[in-house]
């Protein structure tokens, strides 16, 4: 871990750059609203600490109400647990014995719970659980859609919920039901529709469970493209909502009910770089690239400043192409660029910098950086 | 930093997942090429510690002959310092007070230079070297043809050439000359005429600098697609190569000189994942996403499987597509990808799991992973 990027009380222009900032304002906005919409659905929110990676930030969200986190690797749980959250559901298969037995210690401490589409994989947890002297919360990952892990609705998802049922040492808690590709389809109309069959999906599993007579406390899913469908699908019952505290480029393009832009919330979260060479009138360079935020969902956009587009990203620079209103920069200036996906540019940094005032009021460091194992 | 991944002489079997892999024999082999390159040709080579980060790798490379290393970032200049790395030319342009200091703080341990494109810059390290009492390298960075930073070739870049002459603190060694943007042109033919171009420019230059009556000790620049045809060039002097240690996909998509691909390195860097779900027959998805591996280059190769590509990255996962000539995949099986771009997917992780003969003989800290201010 590399020093902290400013100190405590520092202005804004004393932050070494390239940092990840927080502005506290719009981060408790979010937080606040997502809190207000639990309370006002009477849906459980168990946000996704795949996005903030920070005991910090999840200890803010259950602070405000949430029931706990989401985790996708056991070394995100791990860095969650030892920071004081008490309640973790990795949601996401866990393989190999190493792993299982990482998990299993740390529900010594915490509650946890994970998911699972195979019965070998059933099997595997079963025997880690009673060698550690443990019960771990399993849940039925079901592919609503997204065509990447999960088994099918109905029967197949019974059976497995079945097998856990009837597994020591693992306890059946429900079903993992994320819809991952419906988060970011471009109208409010497609969203919609996909959670729809989403819900018809999660229905039909509910029905063969039922006919197995099997409790299904947990019906999880949603993101933050989503999550008000699944709310009110009356069949979700905790949504896994991780980008909301901050935003980005991706989830701002996306269109809402009227066909105007996505604005349930702020952009919160910026890095902000400096301007290293202004070669000609119209191009200014930063000293943020490739690694101070991931582009695989197009450059970062530029906030506050009308009329420069971020054009070109390489490693360590982004080159600004200033319109013919833009204000000039110069050499030295700071920048503060709105990333396009959010979660994978937290894991670039180690600390996060909170800002409010013009000054740095927290720095936050990010534990489960790089915990993707 | 987080646990190593595996122990030295573990099979690799049992290497914790996701992990950044290093094939020693195919590594040792392209620094030996290059250093075999760099023999015959006469032409120094300085390889970029961007590419790598890693003061273990760095050494290696000055064994077999290289004279020290570029970074571009003070942070990565601290850690291969520390690193006992003895040369570091940082390629880049430094801005801010701070920054300055600590680069004029590692000139008491190494010699250091550093890139400057505008007169203002030049005053501001001049000062802070007199402050240290220490003599930083200082080259004119001219822009070849990337339209990035740099100025103008030929007479603008002299008159700064001369400001840092008489700059108190800073002693002026040469060009910095890259052609960024030439490293990933298509065919060897656009990469040839791309370097003549930038030969042009330097050659203009460097008239430019007799004229002034200013040595020229120092031109530098070439990357991993184009390195050689600086070498053969006669005005550069120092080849700043840094992804041929590795290679990736955007480098291996290249075209050599009789319309075959790019094989002059081999491929050494791999991400080793592990398939966690096998939902369909022709389906398969490992625990390795956009935050093992860059992506903005697009998916990574699976290395060493038939009919089988990767089709849809996540933030940790991605899906395997089995085409009808593939060998099925089983869930814990491991599979070996090859990332699109080697510089940021090495930012990515803390440790290099160098294997040999199917064991782990190696394990180096990533120690300037994240260092990017």
């Amino acid at each position: 871990m590399h020093p902290q990027p400013a100190e405590i009380g520092a202005s804004i222009a004393d932050i070494e750059t390239p940092a990840l900032i927080v502005d506290l304002d719009a981060f408790e906005r979010n937080i606040a609203r997502m809190a207000e919409f639990s309370r006002t659905s009477g849906v459980r929110v168990r946000p996704h600490a795949k996005t903030h990676k920070s005991p910090a930030i999840a200890l803010r969200q259950i602070a405000q109400g949430a029931i706990g986190q989401c985790v996708q690797t056991v070394g995100e749980a791990e860095v969650l647990v030892r920071g004081g959250v008490p309640d973790v559901l990795v949601s996401n298969e866990v393989v190999g014995e190493r792993k299982l037995r990482r998990l299993a210690a740390l529900a010594r401490d915490a509650t946890i719970a994970l998911c699972f589409d195979s019965a070998g994989q059933v099997d595997a947890a079963s025997r880690v659980a009673q060698d550690f002297g443990v019960e771990l919360g399993a849940l039925v990952e079901i592919d609503v859609g997204m065509e990447r892990c999960g088994v099918p609705p109905g029967k197949a998802a019974a059976a497995l919920a079945r097998r856990i049922a009837d597994a020591p040492g693992l306890t059946f808690r429900g079903l993992q039901a994320y819809h991952g590709r419906a988060q970011h389809l471009p109208t409010y109309q497609q969203r919609a529709q996909a959670i729809a069959s989403a819900v018809d999906a999660v229905r039909e599993t509910l029905d063969a469970l039922k006919a197995e007579d099997l409790n299904c406390e947990i019906v999880a899913g949603a993101g933050t493209g989503t999550f008000a469908f699944e709310a009110d699908s009356g069949v979700y019952n905790e949504l896994q909502v991780g980008s909301y505290v901050f935003m980005d480029t991706d989830y701002a393009r996306i269109g809402n009910k009227d066909g105007g832009r996505y604005t349930a919330f702020e952009h919160s979260l910026f890095v902000l770089a400096t301007v290293i060479s202004t070669p000609t009138a119209d191009r200014a360079i930063v000293n943020a690239g490739l690694k101070s935020y991931s582009a695989e969902k197009g450059p970062p956009w530029v906030h506050g400043l009308d009329d420069i587009e971020v054009t070109n990203v390489s490693d360590e620079h982004g080159k600004l192409v200033l319109g013919p209103k833009a204000k000039r920069l110069s050499v030295g200036e700071q920048v503060w660029l709105i990333p396009g996906h959010c979660d994978p540019t937290v894991n670039l940094h180690d600390w996060y910098v909170g800002v409010r005032n013009g000054r740095v009021e927290a720095l936050w460091p990010i534990a489960a950086r790089g915990a993707s194992a």
